[in-house]
């Protein structure tokens, strides 16, 4: 009988775990909420109208087409009963299995203000990414409308809470949509006068980094038209703009890129979890007393052989996800396990057009040549030779034309078409 | 003082109309409900998951941005006061106007059956077309988890109702879908089990074409595993399938391609118009008793010389915006208008890969050179640069590998996220 393993979360994790199992005696399962794998370190393009969903998303069914040993199934696991060894789908039954692997990743945290997120959307799905591009193209579409000039000034005020790569991403991103893009789109506003500011509540961007690639950063922002607030504190969010210290600032555009937490599924697990609710796993990944059940990603607290914490990076998910599927494999000839070892290539993140920072072992560099191979190295880990082709062409389009074009409101239009309709 | 134009509907007419305008001496002003321009021939691409949306959608405001005298405003017109010349828009007062060019294009008509909508969605909206591709891609999914017989069968029975270019398009695309892209993909379902039923109530399938291609649609369909039904007329359609006749077919994907009817805000003009809700208008597409006041495209009932009506086809639209726009410059030095004339440069639907039927003057040929020049023609007219080179590669791509790249569902999504947050 073949061992039955169940994958849960179809990331860079969860992939790249049910792909190791190729042509080997097993049966997989891999479970994921959607029917797509998502290229996470590009969503900020979607959200930002530089590429279309499709761009980034590709449908796990057809990655794992030729795997006959692969089942796929569009649902989501409500419970995990470790016990028992079954996990319980939202709408069919349960599917028990000899080795668990839980790659479920993370969402946004908003440290105990969860009535923050409606005004303040974060970036994990696409659906985020297509709420934010909503967000932000119908504010300049409303500014141009409307006559009052305090309103206008909320729907060109844009906050960025958080100075990881995603919120120096994303403002870098906005800038160059209000200063470049849309400069001659619009004849009630201009454009420049569009305010984008990037809150961080440690003392500089890009923690993981060294203070001078911060540095970099920084002044490479502002000199974009960002205005960068380091060691500042979100106190407040609401439906007119969000509150730092003593200081209101009005807006209909907050962003929020500052916190993690894991997926709500691992609770039911019933095990210790950390502060930002990942599971503590042993050095082969397992959880404590349980060697049949691995905990990868962004979803797990696994430490390197210093104690440091592995970072919530695609790099990690994937090699964590290889080695787990080879330590499964191994199991079956009684094999001794050794513990899950990180090899770092390296971290980077872009700021804007032909700016980027690049950190690669004892390396650091920026500018030109490190968006050069921030390109490269993205394009070279899109999942299909297809998306390689095609965001490949939509970036060299967007650098020679400065043209962004996936600015599609597209649920806007729902809402008029519902309200016809009623 | 320069005339002030309002044109509302920024599809083929509308655009047209404004890009006529350039470098005159008017002001323009383009109302539209979305803020993009929809290449809607090749909308049943994006409802099967060919194309994405920005592929055939492209930003209103981009296109006319070097156009100085073009105002672009993102709203909707809920009424027309032809008496004093302005119209009201949905959430901003009113704008008045010397001569107003009314193209706000159609949406369908179920017959007097609007309760049908919800079970059988029309394809006109990009939101039109992402909610077919959604539940088209759901209907696999759920057919691959579900094991009750019954229940698998409906969601696999695909019923399109009219025979038309949208009906034939989409009857061919789904059957290639279910028959060659995601042959490999499911584990429980064998997807060549699909059904895929055409219903047509008159006599035969693209009435607009001659016989012979009318026949060769007919029979490319069936050999691709479509059954076409003509002269059959739809009783019934609920949320378990569809009533034709005496006889009950279960499905969840029925899919409306039958009837148009021009937009409800054509009613406020309080003049007469046909069944279809489309303003008859004079030789000139202006209506009786305001000269400055314009119908065209598929809102108009207009006719040629000998009174047969034009037909509600993108060409129709761009000619009669065109033709329009020259009008009201000439009307500055009181030149004598003439009548419209259609020049009709052909028509063309595409039946699946390789397969299209065209008809250029008394030219009428079928087959691989069809569908070539179907595809030269459709690349030939996307708005822009991008979208060619880009469509053409998609198109390239599914040629060779028969792989639909935007098959994601992402509302499907939405709906598990906000329950989880509830």
């Amino acid at each position: 009988m073949n061992k039955k393993i169940v994958i849960i979360g179809g990331g860079f994790g969860g992939l790249s775990a049910a792909k190791t199992f190729k042509n080997k005696n097993v049966d997989v399962t891999l479970v994921n909420k959607t029917n797509y794998h998502l290229f996470q370190p590009l969503l900020y393009q979607v959200a930002t109208a530089s590429l279309s969903p499709s761009d980034i998303a590709s449908p796990i069914r057809s990655i794992l087409r030729n795997q006959q040993n692969v089942k796929v199934i569009l649902d989501e696991v409500i419970e995990i009963n470790k016990e028992n060894s079954y996990i319980n789908l939202k709408s069919e039954g349960h599917i028990s299995f000899d080795y668990l692997i839980i790659a479920v990743g993370a969402k946004h945290s908003y440290f105990g203000h969860d009535e923050w997120e409606k005004f303040a959307p974060g970036l994990k799905t696409l659906n985020d990414a297509l709420n934010i591009r909503e967000r932000v193209l119908s504010s300049f579409e409303k500014a141009e409308i409307t006559e009052d000039l305090l309103e206008r000034e909320k729907y060109l005020n844009f906050v960025i809470v958080g100075g990881g790569p995603t919120g120096v991403e994303m403002a870098g991103a906005i800038a160059e949509i209000a200063r470049d893009t849309l400069v001659k789109d619009f004849r009630n506003i201009d454009s420049k006068n569009t305010k984008i500011q990037l809150i961080e509540g440690q003392e500089r961007l890009l923690m993981a980094y060294d203070n001078k690639l911060s540095e970099y950063t920084r002044t490479t922002l502002e000199k974009m038209g960002v205005k960068v607030r380091a060691k500042t504190v979100v106190t407040e969010i609401n439906e007119n703009g969000i509150k730092i210290g003593d200081e209101f600032i009005s807006s209909n555009n907050v962003i929020w890129a500052a916190g993690n937490k894991a997926a709500p599924v691992l609770k039911t697990l019933n095990i210790e979890l950390d502060n930002s609710g990942r599971v503590i796993v042993d050095s082969d990944l397992s959880i404590p007393l349980y060697p049949n059940i691995f905990v990868i990603g962004d979803a797990a607290n696994a430490k390197d052989n210093s104690g440091v914490l592995l970072p919530g990076l695609a790099p990690v998910a994937t090699q964590a996800g290889k080695y787990v599927a080879n330590l499964i494999i191994k199991d079956q000839n009684k094999e001794q396990r050794k513990a899950f070892k990180y090899f770092d290539k390296g971290t980077m993140a872009t700021i804007g057009r032909a700016k980027a920072v690049v950190k690669i072992g004892g390396f650091e560099f920026t500018g030109f040549f490190a968006w050069l191979t921030w390109t490269f190295v993205h394009i070279m880990f899109l999942v299909s030779f297809r998306s390689k082709v095609i965001v490949m062409l939509q970036w060299l389009w967007l650098y020679i034309s400065n043209q962004r074009n996936s600015r599609l409101i597209v649920k806007e239009n729902i809402d008029i078409e519902q309200k016809t309709l009623n």
